[in-house]
C-alpha cells in the first residue's frame, strides 16, 4: 500500500540565483522532505514541509558518534523542458546498503523514490536549465536520540534537501585536475566503512585534501591502507586509467565506494565493446605505464563532476603530466555520453533516466 | 588576558534523578557552555546558557561530512563534599590534538579549562555523591556551516554538556565482561583517524558491537586492520594483559586512542615498580599465554568504566575463561588507586586532580 506523503506549502518563495552564481551546495530550495524513526512506530510521518532549521538536542547521537549516511543524485532539465532523474534506484539501493553497515533501520525504497519525485515536482521551477547546471538531491539520515552511550541510536531523521548547482569545481567541465598521490594518510581499509556513504569517511579525508591543496593540487589519490601501494579512489571520485588501449579501474574491494557514475562508465564501455578491466592496480604500475608511453588517460568519475580528467599526477617525488589528447579521449566520450543521457539529448538505451512528471 | 565567559541563568531547575536511575548519558543538567567559530572572529562569544536545543540548518556540514570531535571526563564528589576533576589538562590537550587531525581550528586550552570549571561550579548541586556516580563532562565540537562541498567547515560550535552518571555498564563495578575478538570488522588503521576522538570512529564500531552482543558478548576486541593479528582496543577502552607477572598493553601506533585512564594505569604501575611494557602484542600470543597458564589477567581501561576486567575471551572458535582471582588482582589495585584519587579518598601523588571551587 502506497504511503501518503503530507505536504505543507511554504508561505514565501526564496529568490533564485542566476546560474553563474550557483556554485555547489550553497543554496537550498523552498521545501524539504522529512521522516522520523522510533522503535514504536518505525519510519513514520513522511512529509514535505517548508525548508527550515532543525531543532536538535545537544546530546543527539549524530553529534557525538557520527551515525549518519547520505546520498547524492541530480535532477536535470532536458531541452524540451522536462525534468529527469539519473538512476535514482541505484542511489536508493546504496542508501539501504549504507543503513545496513551503519546499524540504521532500512527504508522502503519505493517510498524514497516517491519522496524524491514528489519533492522535485514541487520544486520543479528550481531545476536550472543552463549548461552544466542541475538540481542536486541530498537524501540523508542522522541519529537523533539524545543519549551518550555508544550503541546504535533508537531515533533517526531521514531528510531530503535540494540545491540548484553549477559545476562542482567551479570551472570548465573536463578541465584537467592536478592530483597528489597520498602516502601518509589513508581513507579506508577493508573491514571498515570505506565502501558505504557515511559521514565519517569524508571527515577523515579533509586533512590530506587540505595539505594537498596547500601544495597546489586539486585532489588526492588514495592508496590502500595495508600496503600503501594499490590505487583506491581520487578525492571523492572513483578513478580510471587508460593504459595501452584498455581502461582499468580498481575493483570494489570493501574499502572503495561503489560509485554510480563508475558503474555507468563500466556499462557504457562494455556497450561500446571497449576493453575494460576492474582489478587491483598499483600506483607503480600506473607510473611504469607512463614511462613506457602507455598511460593514455586518467580520470575520476562521480556524481558531482561526472568525469574529471587528470592532468598531473605526483607520487614519491615523481611528477607526471598527461598532455591534452589531440584525438577524442575516452574521458570526453564517457562525459558526453553520460551527460547527454542525463540531459535527455540522446536516447537512453539503458533506461537510466526517470522522468519526473 | 583572560576571556570573560557570559552567563545566562536558567529560569527553571530540572528535577534531579536518584542515583540508581541515572544510567549513563541520559540526563543533562540545567546549563551548558557554548562558543562559536567563524573566519572573521575566530572562536568567540564564550557563554554559559540554559541547556536547550540547538537550531541547526539541514545542510550543516556535521550531518553530511562528520567533522566532529569530543572528549569525556568526570567531576567527582569527595567525602568532604568537595568537587574535583581528574586530569582535565589531558582531555583538553587531546581535544586540540583531535582538532588538528580533523582540520578544526584549535581552542585556547586555558579558556576550555575555565569553561569546564565555571560550568561545573554553576552545576555543583548536580554532582552526585553515591558510590560509583559522578558528573560526566562532554566537551564537543561540530561543524555548522550550511554547505555541501567536501572541505573543512568555516563555522563550528564548541559546546560542553554535563550528565550525572552511574555505572557505565549499569551493573557492579569490576564485574567481568565477555569479549569477542573481532575478525571481520576493523576499527581503524594507521594513517586514518583511530588515534583521535572523532565521531566517525564510533559509528564505524556499531555493527561489530551489535553482532557481538547478539552472540552474548559485552564488547569486541579489535585487531589491527593490516594483518588482523595484533590487539588494538576493546570496545571503546584500551586493553591490558597481565602475562607471567608483567602487564602488557598495545603501544600507541597511530590507530589506537591514547586513553587518559590508560596513561594513568601506566604511570601507577611505574610508580609501583610493577613490570609493564607497551608493545605490539598478537592475539595469538595472548591465547598461547593462556594455554601455558601464564595469562593472569586481562582488563579494559577507560574514563566511562575506569577498569573492566575481562572474564571471557573468544577468538577463532576458541573460548577462554579467566577465573576470578583469589588474590588481589592488578585490575582491582588499579581501579582502587584511580578511583580513590578521583574521589579524594587517598592522597594524589601525581597532582592528577583539580579542585573546582
Amino acid at each position: 500500500m502506497k504511503q501518503v506523503i503530507d505536504f505543507v506549502k511554504a508561505n514565501l518563495e526564496k529568490e533564485k540565483q542566476p546560474a553563474h552564481a550557483l556554485g555547489f551546495g550553497k543554496y537550498f530550495t523552498d521545501h524539504m522532505f522529512m521522516m522520523d524513526y522510533n522503535e514504536e512506530q518505525g519510519w513514520h510521518e513522511p512529509r514535505i514541509l517548508p525548508y527550515q532549521p532543525l531543532t536538535m538536542e545537544p546530546s543527539s547521537m549524530v553529534f557525538h558518534y557520527g551515525q549518519a549516511i547520505f546520498e547524492g543524485l541530480k535532477a536535470y532539465r532536458t531541452p524540451e523542458g522536462k525534468i529527469q532523474l539519473f538512476r535514482p534506484d541505484k542511489n536508493i539501493e546504496r542508501l539501504n546498503f549504507s543503513c545496513q553497515r551503519m546499524s540504521i533501520p532500512t527504508l522502503d525504497e519505493a517510498l524514497v523514490l516517491d519522496a524524491i519525485t514528489q519533492l522535485v515536482t514541487i520544486e520543479k521551477d528550481w531545476v536550472p536549465s543552463e549548461e552544466g547546471t542541475s538540481l542536486y538531491i541530498r537524501p540523508f539520515i542522522i541519529a537523533t536520540e539524545p543519549y551518550l552511550g555508544v550503541r546504535p541510536s533508537k531515533r533517526y531523521k531521514f531528510m531530503i534537501i535540494l540545491s540548484p548547482v553549477g559545476s562542482y569545481y567551479g570551472g570548465d567541465q573536463l578541465k584537467p585536475v592536478k592530483i597528489h598521490v597520498e602516502e601518509n594518510y589513508v581513507r579506508a581499509v577493508k573491514g571498515g566503512v570505506g565502501h558505504v556513504k557515511t559521514s565519517g569517511n569524508y571527515a577523515a579525508s579533509l586533512k590530506a585534501q587540505e595539505e594537498a591543496e596547500a601544495q597546489g593540487y586539486d585532489q588526492v589519490l588514495w592508496l590502500d591502507a595495508k600496503e600503501n601501494k594499490y590505487v583506491e579512489e581520487v578525492g571523492s571520485m572513483n578513478i580510471f586509467f587508460k593504459i595501452n588501449g584498455e581502461v582499468v579501474t580498481p575493483e570494489l574491494n570493501g574499502s572503495i565506494l561503489g560509485g554510480i557514475t563508475r558503474s555507468s562508465c563500466l556499462q557504457l564501455l562494455d556497450y561500446w565493446n571497449f576493453p575494460v578491466s576492474e582489478r587491483r592496480i598499483s600506483i607503480e604500475e600506473v607510473f611504469e605505464a607512463y614511462y613506457r608511453g602507455e598511460l593514455e588517460e586518467a580520470f575520476g568519475a562521480g556524481t558531482a563532476a561526472v568525469i574529471s580528467p587528470v592532468g598531473e599526477l605526483s607520487w614519491n617525488n615523481q611528477k607526471i603530466t598527461l598532455p591534452p589528447s589531440e584525438t577524442e579521449t575516452i574521458a570526453k566520450r564517457l562525459y558526453d555520453a553520460i551527460t547527454n543521457i542525463q540531459l535527455g539529448k540522446e536516447p537512453d538505451p539503458f533506461q537510466w533516466t526517470v522522468e519526473v512528471k
